[in-house]
């Protein structure tokens, strides 16, 4: 049986959804040394696009936030941050915004997604490895190593340039990689993390010294051996007291 | 001439705004040595509620809260944070709703105020010296202390105090009661301010030893006398640093 098509999906929502609000999430995951962002894309139209959908009217926003990525992802209980609302005019007003319309053949200005939209965006750590990632029919979900984003859809790329400017401040608080990594990791795989989100290198030394100084890792008695790499210890979070932070972001 | 009550200005409003979105801002300002936020109330209706409104369909959502601000207090170039959206099916469901729609005349359960409501959070910091209240007629604007603070109109309550867990975050970033402070003031009155945010009593020298550390904190070659307390000298802020650090947080 064929899946039903994503966009006849949407198109007659208008009396499921709330009017005017978009979430836009930013989910990022850590394979191969590389940080990634997963995106979307639609068979009909040829830029990509965060993974986003709407709230239902009877839905709390957060909730409406989980369902999108469970569906997407196949995760529950994702870690999910509410880091901004986007309300520029200019996103709805675009030639881009009217060529996407007329390619889903609405050509009504008063239809519900001709309407302007502000954009609650979440951001989600994920572990990669658990993903399980599911498609409508028509659209295509892949992960994109963050160096390597395309021109996306919209604002969709300062969205990812905000995601990752509060992620840069929330690091005083709690120690980035955290919720990202697995359970055991090598430390320049958290290195990695850090010089991806600050945009530079950092001295193996000073951030081993560090991180290991703000007491959130634990040093496991495990050596991790890979194939062309040195030998290396493996750590883990020190949960109670990274979550502790967290909650103080809440 | 009778100014034109407020209700009756929003009732149509219809065309003008962007439905289903408001905006709710969190005033703080530091006078006689207490932080204060500005709290509303209409004449129409029993509770005290955060000063509110509404984005223009053409309007981006930031200035949005910087005219809603500035009509009420007469100050441009505020001080604006977003710190949060509220998106609670909750907050549109209540008795309480129901009461202020039916006070207002609206018993059209269709109308644009009848509506379920996003609400997008922004704190401002303010000079309290500089504040010109403004009123429409048939409302009231008044500074409460922090600690005094009525049972307000629907979550506004929690939303006080989601900007305050994210004040004190942020704390860690740049030092609380920049922006709210005069240009010139005595630690004391810094002290409380952080006292006041953290909800907890300080010790003077460590605080004085810390906060000097930081860096962000100019001492003055000034003294600040006042009847019925100590001479204490005057500090002001390093504008450039902590201009810099609130880059690093917008």
């Amino acid at each position: 049986m064929k899946k039903k098509n994503i966009i006849d999906k949407l198109i007659n929502r208008e009396v499921i959804y709330q009017q005017g609000i978009s979430i836009d999430c930013v989910v990022f995951g850590f394979h191969d040394r590389t940080l990634k962002i997963l995106l979307n894309k639609f068979n009909f139209f040829h830029k990509w696009m965060l993974p986003l959908g709407f709230i239902e009217k009877d839905e709390n926003m957060d909730d409406a936030a989980y369902r999108i990525l469970k569906k997407k992802t196949g995760l529950d209980n994702i870690y999910l941050y509410q880091f901004h609302a986007f309300g520029n005019t200019l996103r709805s007003k675009s030639q881009e915004q009217r060529d996407i319309l007329s390619k889903m053949g609405i050509d009504d200005g008063e239809h519900w997604l001709a309407q302007r939209f502000v954009s609650i965006g979440y951001y989600a750590l994920v572990e990669y490895s658990k993903v399980n990632i599911k498609t409508n029919a028509g659209e295509e979900l892949r992960w994109f190593n963050i160096n390597e984003i395309p021109s996306l859809y919209s604002d969709h790329n300062s969205i990812i340039e905000k995601a990752l400017s509060v992620i840069r401040s929330q690091m005083r608080i709690i120690p980035a990689g955290y919720k990202l990594l697995p359970e055991k990791f090598p430390l320049s795989e958290l290195r990695i993390i850090y010089e991806t989100i600050l945009g530079r290198e950092l001295d193996r030394r000073n951030f081993q010294r560090k991180i290991l100084a703000s007491g959130y890792l634990i040093k496991l008695d495990e050596i991790h051996r890979k194939t062309g790499r040195k030998p290396a210890t493996l750590f883990s979070f020190d949960k109670e007291k990274c979550d502790k932070a967290l909650q103080s972001i809440i």
